[in-house]
């Protein structure tokens, strides 16, 4: 290791890692950030979403280049044509991901070095809430599973240990399990 | 119109959107679905969800011909390499998508034809949360912005109870204001 290219575990810089805590501890203003999303409607159950610029540490990102596009859309059970994932199979995408790069930060962080972090999502629902033929099923799902498979060097309670902290500290685990505050306006003009 | 191809609205065939709804009040047990996503992580901040696999309507779906990839990652400001939007814009993108799909099926069967459908999600975050910091910050949002734009053939009114009424129906609303229950298992071996 050199001071120059850092300390990298599971292919995290661990140098630059904790120099970012180090930096929010004294200056916790720049810890605010937003991110954000743009959706078009295209057909039926089709839309897009467009995703590049965010706030953070005290400005507007620079260093993103290339904007991402996100298709949506639904199986034909769902009135759609598959021109992609549903957003429902999208939310727990966003719940997969936040857990495991989670459990990879928190690894690195704490000297393990993870050779596998595998996961299967299940979201179980009854569709008479969303479309409106019951009013008692809820909308979304009853429950979601998550199943996990991490393998690393380090013994099975240490890895469990980590996956705890993950789900302690993920961003979108926190907002699926305990809900946000959603603010919609509507403009029609 | 004929009996073969239905009625088109906003691209939606709603012959076959009311008989599916006929056929689930009458067969509740119908409505039962599970989406599933399947996560792996590749190096750092990136790991991939496969999305193919469903159960509706009393069996597995055998209807999807592709599997879906998405990639996760974050920006370098938080330790990866744009590999793809990170899980908080990709719940972002799952609300946004599902409002979305939501207004377009309600604009359908109340027989308002849309010419667009338009938002811009944020979402802020404190993120001393997330990264352990400060127990004080919630790990998610404080709170996310929707603002649409929708217009069509009908009266402003109509416009706005039209996305009341997808507000009070979506599913991916309904999981991010109010939490899902969610089950984590651990292997590891």
């Amino acid at each position: 290791m050199t001071a120059v290219t850092g300390t990298i575990r599971n292919g995290v810089n661990t140098d630059t890692m904790f120099a970012t805590l180090d930096l929010i501890k004294t200056q916790p203003e720049l810890a605010r950030f937003q991110f954000r999303a743009t959706n078009r409607w295209i057909d039926g159950a089709h839309n897009r979403s467009t995703i590049k610029g965010f706030y953070a540490a005290g400005g507007e990102d620079t260093t993103r280049t290339d904007e991402f596009e996100l298709d949506a859309g639904e199986p034909a059970i769902l009135l759609g044509i598959d021109t992609g994932p549903n957003p429902a199979e999208y939310l727990l995408h966003a719940l997969a991901a936040c857990l495991t790069t989670s459990i990879v930060y928190v690894a690195a962080a704490r000297k393990v070095e993870l050779t596998s972090v595998e996961s299967t999502l299940t979201g179980d629902i009854d569709v008479r809430g969303a479309l409106g033929v019951d009013p008692e099923p809820r909308n979304g799902f009853e429950r979601i599973g998550v199943s996990f498979r991490v393998t690393g060097n380090a013994p099975e309670e240490k890895l469990r240990e980590v996956v705890e902290r993950a789900k302690a500290r993920s961003a979108v685990y926190d907002m699926v399990t305990n809900g946000v505050p959603v603010a919609v306006e509507v403009a029609t003009d």
